[in-house]
């Protein structure tokens, strides 16, 4: 599993948002008093929808089974992901592992076999030999989510209850974002230990 | 794969969204008059957001690989699905067939297999088994559509540049449904050949 | 304002997908044991999504003002508006009330001479004319919620920081729901007190 | 009326994203070969979804008329309007015109009346007075589309069947936009000529 922020975000539209609803203007993102006026804008009082004005984008390496997780968060998340419909034949077939070493030896068998037979038909559809392809088999793709919509999906997916893969996804994410962003996602983050 | 048509969808209330907006009531959506109306007003005058009030709910079992371009179909599209980690150790490990004979020679030695390790593994969790799973894998699952978010499901998934698996998807979906209501996605479903 | 529930929701549908998820089947959404399960998953489990497959369609008589507010909430309400671009001539220019006896009074006489300038400009086109409706102007519409989207309503909507005609809105929605579908929102509408 | 743009949108993810799913990687947004394959993909063969990898936000003050139809847009649309309920008081009052003489003499005497009741009323609560707002009121605010929603709000709102402001906004909007992303745009707003 791979992330990274690729696009560089500012909290300058979610600012001049704020300074619209109550004709006060923008303070400045990069200011304390716009910050403060944020976390308690969008945060205490709960006006989640001024975070709409900030995306982040992030290049990614995800199995199956965390796109199949990622994929029914609807709502402000945007997904390109590599088609296998174009893609298999060039693949390498790429897997991720479960950390269960009988799993992952079993997996290593499997996808070899996959490979194998992938090159072995060359007159065969992608169409066809995607479903072969197993669960822990990696897509690369990029991830667009904005301010609101990210700290619903960490408070949904970086808690204790969520699978490991996709709760793993969830900490990169937030690692690789800038760290004066990172006051906005804390408490969705940690939401389990408050 | 399965599709079966589990509520009863009425136009009622499309019928009386339209008469709600130009102050004329309801026609009744049985009715000749009734029927005309929707179709002039949310079909040839683009109205789309009226047919948001009739639902479509299906019993469905699809492949994994229908799953994950079925998820990506956000507005409109809701999803219940058989969770892999609750169920694989209980799972009777079925799969959807890819027409290719050799493929599918492929897939039914690969879910022996899977089933064979599964079964001989009680102990491990289905976070690491779910991996194992291939992209021909059947879930059970719910999918409730409005009639403006099938229309577009149609337009994008039921032509020929489609896999023809979502394709077969799109077209039994469309048999399931109530004869009076086809009328609403005739254009849609066939629109290539337009 | 007013506000009457026009179809017959049932939980049938968030029952049967509950069953799906955990591969429990239906338990029977009229059963202790059904409601109990909704409860759990949905609601203290936070499994929100289970809730899109209920619907609420409501009749309702609202001002341009709670329509402002109301049009805000995107994900999951839908709108069917009396459209003032086909209507202006032949309406009668109902409007809501502050409470307030000078606002009023004031509402009152504006109105008044609004339906005189109808009345005497029987030439002028309604796009034009449009624009002098107070924002206490009534509309009539037709507006639909599933039952997750009617949660966040009422959270977001009917606290005490909320506009009291929103407020009083909220409340109506509530109080027409069926008995057996109260506790679905207990929490969201009283979360403040809790 | 005024719009303007007040961010800096790049095609440069929209270019990425259609890279990953063929795995073919990026070309360069501001290359000919980059703005002939996002033609392409996104128009020509309607993945229209690669749009909402890129964002165009305005500042505007729009009349409460256009607010109302431009609420109504929900899919990637994002709205922060001045509150009326913080800002009656303070507000100048300004409207939007009609273009009809006598309804705008009409306005005019309106207005003129509302801003004196709110000056003589400096005790009254925002909440009530923001009833007597008419429709021609203007509002400031912020909004958000990304290009897929924006291509289908200039596809409803730019045609001739469309409320004559709502149309204008349309067409400022337009113009507004970089030079070299108009491309994007043409087919959805010179839709109707086609």
């Amino acid at each position: 599993m791979k992330v990274a922020l690729i696009n560089k975000p500012t909290l300058e539209f979610v600012d001049s948002a704020i300074g619209k609803c109550w004709g006060k203007g923008s303070y400045g993102a990069d200011t304390q008093k716009g910050a403060e006026r944020i976390d308690r804008v969008c945060n205490k009082r709960k006006h989640g929808s001024m975070l709409r004005f900030v995306h982040y984008i992030f290049d990614m390496q995800i199995s199956t089974s965390v796109l199949l997780e990622l994929s029914r968060h609807q709502a402000g998340v945007d997904l390109a992901m590599q088609s296998t419909r174009y893609t298999v034949h060039n693949s390498h077939l790429e897997i991720d592992y479960s950390g269960d070493y009988d799993v992952d030896i079993f997996l290593d068998k499997q996808a070899e076999e996959a490979r194998d037979f992938i090159y072995d038909h060359k007159n065969l559809s992608n169409d066809s030999l995607k479903l072969i392809l197993p669960q822990a088999y990696l897509y690369n793709g990029q991830v667009q989510f904005n301010a609101q919509s990210l700290q619903h999906f960490f408070a949904m997916r970086a808690v204790k209850g969520a699978h490991p893969h996709i709760r793993q996804f969830a900490h990169l994410l937030y690692a690789s974002l800038p760290e004066d962003h990172k006051f906005l996602f804390d408490a969705s983050l940690f939401e389990e230990q408050a």
